[in-house]
């Protein structure tokens, strides 16, 4: 098992994720990975974020787009599993192939609170596609939103 | 059928749109209505909306949320219709009790491109629930994502 | 509250399912309640059921069909619970309304096995759409596919 | 082009259809197929089908079960057309690999009818996954229910 090379990986993936993908510091994502069985996405309410003027609550494609990002993190973290032994540049690069083939969002309660927290399991991981559920709660622990993706890992 | 009535919230929905929604407009979208049975959203590329850094193109979760504020504004349009004869204030009533039930995204193609074009059709309004279907194109009419959506109108 | 009441709509609403529901029959679900918060649908694999014949396995379709089976009574069970003190034709009533929206499945695993479990949990209660989640698992506590599905239940 | 190829792996597909695939039988599906572009499946009512015993529709399982068959084998019409210049076993070999990965059904209006027709159409065919849309109309050419599906094809 490549541990070292496990940590190296998550630790650029999170660099990426913070400095080369705009929209994620738009909506103020941020990615925290102590381990590879342990990662979830975190963002403060803002103004901009908001999508009913009347209660505040949270837009809705702000919802949508977090927990996509999450869901393909998610499959990511399926993928670095069952490539332990495998070399730091095959790992980078499947991470670039990685994109969104589908997604269901159930929205349940109005996005009402300070923090959001995005979390993530995968259901099926194969060579070529991998499904994860997603879930997003607020920061008094309600459920907010949940997510199906499907995903290219191939 | 009060259609001067019509005319008239259309005009403030789409104020609504534009100036009490921050999230649309950190997105960029402009919603265009000439009449009820015509609408689209359109955006510009800009940097921040950019998901893949390397190829340049549109995050998913863009798309996942310009789809769903389409979808919503596709299920008013449906309800408008079966509501010419009501009251102004009945309108604008349901436009803010309108909410997402749930979503289905399929990502088609890369979203490259300099302008994007979102439309929708309603597939079922009830006077509860109103399902509705959205398509993004680009400004060279390539379709890049495809929505499914249900929606609480009652 | 009103156990004796909902004993008996449970018993009148199993004995529904087993006789006046033809294609419940034909795919044979077996629906269990031991009460309001415990039910599952069970049924056992027969030649019929297959749908690829090489590996003898469960046809797609009698997954889907019974997923939104379980979804539309756990629906049913989740306002059961939300009208306690109502009367027994109100109750009825209302079952008798329950309709899918729509519904997805994520197929997991192949359907092996000799006996398969559907089992099901709400996900949001309102006085006009539920949303639903199932799963469904073989004798060997396999999980073989997943549901998420939204009903109209006003 | 190899057409003649193709139109023999059509009449082998449709013969392992009808003959293979007990369910599809149980259901009373028939699968036509002039040419690669023109596909359905058809079934007639029958008392077995029937959801809702007052008002006499089909059960709903019975739709997502037809659109699924639809989906796959609209999938598979789609890798066919890509490897026309194949032998015909590559092409068998493909379609005993195809499995459904997702699927999203939209109930749209009441089964009623004495005969339903599904059609499908292909919105992108990958070399490891393709999806796909389908319909259910009825014989008086109303929609009853629009499919979404995902399915790996590699």
């Amino acid at each position: 098992m490549n541990t070292k090379n496990t940590r190296e990986i998550l630790e650029i993936v999170q660099q990426i994720f913070s400095t080369k993908i705009p929209f994620n510091n738009l909506l103020g994502l941020k990615l925290e990975t102590l381990d590879i069985d342990n990662a979830k996405i975190t963002f403060e309410m803002r103004d901009e974020l908001v999508g009913n003027f009347i209660h505040g609550i949270l837009h809705g494609g702000v919802i949508s787009a977090t927990l996509d990002v999450m869901g393909g993190f998610t499959a990511f973290l399926g993928i670095l599993r069952k490539m332990e032994d495998r070399s730091y540049e095959e790992k980078i690069e499947r991470f670039s192939r990685l994109g969104t083939i589908d997604l269901r969002i159930d929205y349940l309660r109005p996005g009402k609170g300070k923090l959001f927290i995005a979390t993530g399991s995968v259901l099926r991981t194969g060579n070529k596609v991998a499904v994860t559920r997603m879930e997003l709660h607020n920061d008094e622990n309600k459920l907010i939103a949940l997510g199906t993706g499907t995903y290219l890992v191939g």
